[in-house]
């Protein structure tokens, strides 16, 4: 079953879900979790700190794809920066490894899982809740936005799935050329 | 002699610069680039080759610090996310080995190298061409603005120079207890 790593980036809270589905099947949560890093700490050593638990959740969940909300200049100015760098480095976690990296807008993630690209956040965890079959809303929010990132993966991915394979494909020459005792998967 | 790479970030282009000195002595050039990455590739692919010079830039100089512009959220939005992406990439390459990062804003750099931080980019490059006693000014402009940074470094490093070595020891300690056989925290 295609297995989908989404992210919700950020510096102080970065929320991963791990998601198993295809289009028309029940889906499966397969682990949920945030990352947090502290605030009184310089930028280079948070982003460290993030990348060492991306990498342990890619190493861990071998994901096909992983999904990160794309993110705007235009949001709340004092946050994207550290969202902006926290996505570098989940981008990078996983084009490293040759695993294909797919955006999606807080538009298209909150239209696939609620139907409505203006739904609020009350309305994205209690879909997320029901569409994952969960005994309780899973939280932060943060949590749950990953885990709606990762099901609008499963549920759009195969309009541009060719993309993100030629993409992978590329990185994974790139990859296996300059940094040799690596193992690329995939 | 101690030795700066200097990195004004830019996903399109990247200035790096390196330069040996220590404050009321001739400063020298050690080397100075450009990286480019495709604006036809997907960001992706283009942190993962901006990463990849980086480190081999690290790799062969060894510096002692890297300086690094630091990004506000209120320039220029069209480029502004790539700008703190490439950042985040500069950092993590710095930081993973140990190598204490510092960040000087625009207005210190220009500041440090003409006396004024209102300075255009015209002066800022022939302050440059001059300190470094270079027969040529040079181009492009992101990299007399990396040398610029190394410059700004130099002369100002020894300030904060105790925040950058107990920050370069934290991550060494931590890079080396947590890599390989990490436990998952949530």
């Amino acid at each position: 079953m295609p297995r989908v790593l989404g992210v919700d980036p950020g510096l102080t809270r970065c929320g991963i879900g791990v998601v198993e589905g295809v289009p028309g099947r029940p889906l499966a949560m397969v682990a949920v979790g945030v990352v947090r890093t502290r605030t009184s700490d310089e930028i280079p050593l948070r982003l460290l700190a993030l990348e060492a638990e991306l990498e342990t959740w890619v190493e861990r969940h071998r994901p096909d794809v992983v999904a990160i909300e794309r993110v705007f200049a235009d949001a709340n100015v004092a946050s994207v920066m550290g969202t902006a760098q926290a996505s570098a480095v989940a981008m990078l976690a996983a084009t490293r490894r040759g695993i294909p990296v797919r955006l999606h807008t807080p538009t298209e993630v909150k239209a696939a899982v609620t139907g409505s690209g203006r739904a609020d956040k009350a309305q994205v965890t209690t879909m997320v809740t029901r569409l994952l079959s969960l005994d309780a809303a899973p939280r932060p929010a943060d949590a749950a936005d990953a885990l709606a990132l990762a099901i609008c993966q499963v549920w759009r991915g195969g309009t541009q799935s060719r993309l993100a394979e030629a993409v992978a494909a590329q990185a994974g020459r790139r990859t296996a050329s300059s940094r040799p005792p690596r193992a690329v998967a995939r």
